[in-house]
């Protein structure tokens, strides 16, 4: 009801100050009197716990009290509010959000490894005692894609999801495309300015992309999250060759989620992507993110912005919590949990889709037919098939292995086939030995 | 809270069977059980009324009660949603608003006219009576723009919101660029087609992105609606000698509304604009819409999506009905009105951006001499000045008129300088009669 005098401020308690942390308070400093004339009522940071109390972080905790243990502060009996910016998918982070739901708390968290792995559970006993579980930072920082899909989209059916999920990938990929680098050097550089982890796997590996992926099927599909269904492959093996065929054929190579229903159950692919050069989603680089979204009725929605930062993420937490001060909540995953269908995968295998292909084949006579001929053994139709030498940076022609001549790449766009067409192909085509190493396969998403 | 079991339903009237209105019923019709799922109750639709009972919709109205008169509808004692698609910025559409908000009923509508205009007032009275106001689909379509800005941008201050925001001026400029094709060709074209009406000034004069501008203005800087003190220019001007022009310098140009906070006010802004071509904004085309906010936290947020048609606008205007269903009400515009700021007007001459100019000079020596002293008197300082002949369908030089000689196409770039500034220039110019036309004069927008 639209409010005509102030109300009791919503006490918050906040667990984790780092980047996400600070910029949640920071954001509180600046903006109390603006969210306090949206909502009718103020917010408070009445309680705050974290590692370690005397870290500088730009600022003030005063009058907020400290609390050691972050469990204690969940079950705090002056929180109406837990926010939950830990991190990590079980341990405190889980001991902290499963205290504060039990004790009627609402729970705001952007912990997307927690709700990857435990999302359903909590959701239940969120459901249980009637309080909020919301997770706007959780995917795609400052951008509201969990708000479109859980309340803009209530009217429609969705058939696709999927989106750029994490800016270390895409920042990489664009920097290789831009500035024609390998993958190693772009991503040596990325660590060095504090944009890749030291150990950069869950990010390259695509796993970071998995886990969002899988808090935006479960709210497209209203089934359980699922991400231990999930195909996942990085974006290690890209490399210059790949981007550069890819621009030629007027293709740009994302790292993209991707969730879709089908006939048969439901995909979730995390991978390497070519996308149309004139789709909206190939224009987003950097560490920009964008979730797009196929719906019967809304159409194709897509949104862009900010992945990660303090900031961004701040502002997604804030809008959580805003909901929650003006009591609205809803079930996390759109429906209540006995609702929620069991999750059904889809057969990669059966996966239908156009593929690019790059196979380092040896530069002898009847290699061009012996490939072509598997292809068609398997009924994989080509678009096209092109035979180049490797060029720029490594424009030599590359020797096989134990003088067996010169090599070459060709480079195959099939039309759709099915997965399991493909790769059975490619496996005879490596059986019969006319390539060098491994064949590269890109999925290309029709947008 | 997350309900468990169904609750009684909402009951919807709604008043307008055209497209959206059928739209609407299709939408009830087809995701009835979904949205119920979601809300824990149903909606329901009681009663319709629309201007011809017997019309072919392609939805049944069994089981609907019909009511002659939409005022009447609106204070039917059975209804306690209200859902106005007739559309018009006053008589009945804004009687029936009135009347439903009178008498306590929540209102849900599309109608922009009305709401640019009467925005203010009406939101005083919903207030007044505890009801809501929604109006998702009055701007941009099916993109949930509204309750981006309205819910997820709380903790954030704006310093611009923009887009493109008509579909028709979209279409038609896309054309033109990718067909090479003139304005009036084109908007034949989609004249034939249906994309524009038969008197296209509400939509190519830019009249249709100022009315939902002044909405996104009001929401962003919590300001009354000030749809009268907009600057509207529209694309009629456009040549095809200017988008390959821009092309070549790097930039597209769209029809953005622009509304943005300035030291002096706020500046809301229609016209033809070149939007960097690696912006992401410049790969929006067709009918699409998109909307851009630049926010402190949140950064900078882009949208995309259909701006129009039946089934995206039907599901915008669910939206709506399913936050009402679930008691989710907020104050129209953000805030409540005692707390919405009068609307303070940014002076245009002190707009400060770059320009592109086209000058149709004679050929003659002393010419570029001439034209760069008189933006050398201004202090407008140049990018970039090029003296072409037109080409494409325009290949042949033209004459000037009076056999005066030849005429050549000066382009220039300006730096940032200010509107006075570079309209004073320009002035100067024409009076030097160097010119043998109006010159023409279009913003680049810093994205």
């Amino acid at each position: 009801m639209p409010h005509t005098q102030m109300k009791a401020p919503l006490k918050l308690g906040i667990a984790g100050l780092g980047t996400v942390g600070a910029g949640l308070l920071q954001l509180l400093n600046v903006h109390n009197a603006r969210v306090a004339d949206h909502l009718g009522r103020p917010i408070k940071v009445v309680a705050v716990s974290a590692r370690s109390k005397g870290k500088e972080r730009g600022v003030s905790l005063r009058d907020i009290r400290w609390v050691d243990d972050p469990v204690k502060l969940a079950a705090d009996p002056e929180i109406e509010l837990f926010v939950e910016l830990i991190g990590g998918d079980d341990g405190v982070a889980k001991s902290a959000v499963e205290t504060a739901l039990a004790a009627k708390k609402h729970v705001v968290t952007a912990n997307k490894a927690l709700l990857a792995k435990h999302g359903f559970d909590l959701a239940k006993l969120a459901e249980k005692n009637g309080v909020a579980l919301n997770f706007e930072a959780a995917v795609a920082g400052g951008i509201p894609i969990i708000k479109t899909m859980r309340e803009a989209l209530v009217g429609n059916e969705v058939s696709r999801v999927y989106g750029i999920l994490n800016g270390t990938c895409n920042y990489i990929l664009t920097k290789m495309e831009q500035e024609k680098r390998s993958f190693a050097d772009v991503l040596k550089e990325a660590q060095a300015k504090g944009y890749a982890e030291a150990d950069p796997t869950f990010d390259v590996g695509g796993f970071d992309t998995a886990h969002k992926l899988s808090l935006l099927a479960a709210l497209a599909f209203n089934t359980k999250v699922a991400a231990d269904q999930i195909h996942i492959e990085g974006i290690e093996t890209i490399t210059q060759f790949d981007i550069e065929a890819a621009n030629e054929l007027g293709y740009r190579i994302k790292l993209l989620g991707v969730a879709q229903m089908t006939d048969s159950g439901i995909e979730q692919r995390v991978h390497p992507t070519l996308v149309p050069e004139d789709s909206a989603i190939a224009g987003v680089s950097g560490v920009t993110n964008a979730v797009a979204v196929d719906a019967d009725f809304a159409g194709s929605l897509m949104l862009v912005g900010p992945g990660a930062g303090a900031k961004a993420t701040a502002s997604s937490v804030m809008s959580d919590i805003v909901d929650i001060a003006a009591g609205f909540v809803l079930s996390p995953f759109g429906v209540v949990t006995a609702k929620l269908k069991p999750y059904k995968r889809a057969k990669l295998g059966q996966h239908t889709g156009a593929y690019y292909v790059r196979l380092t084949a040896y530069d002898r006579p009847g290699v061009m037919a012996a490939i072509t001929k598997r292809m068609a053994e398997r009924e994989v139709s080509l678009e096209s098939i092109v035979q180049r030498r490797p060029r720029g940076a490594q424009a030599t022609q590359p020797q096989a292995p134990g003088g067996q001549g010169e090599l070459a790449n060709v480079v195959i766009v099939t039309h759709d086939t099915t997965e399991d067409a493909i790769r059975k192909a490619l496996v005879a085509i490596e059986s019969d030995g006319k390539v060098a190493e491994k064949p590269q396969m890109i999925r290309i998403e029709q947008l």
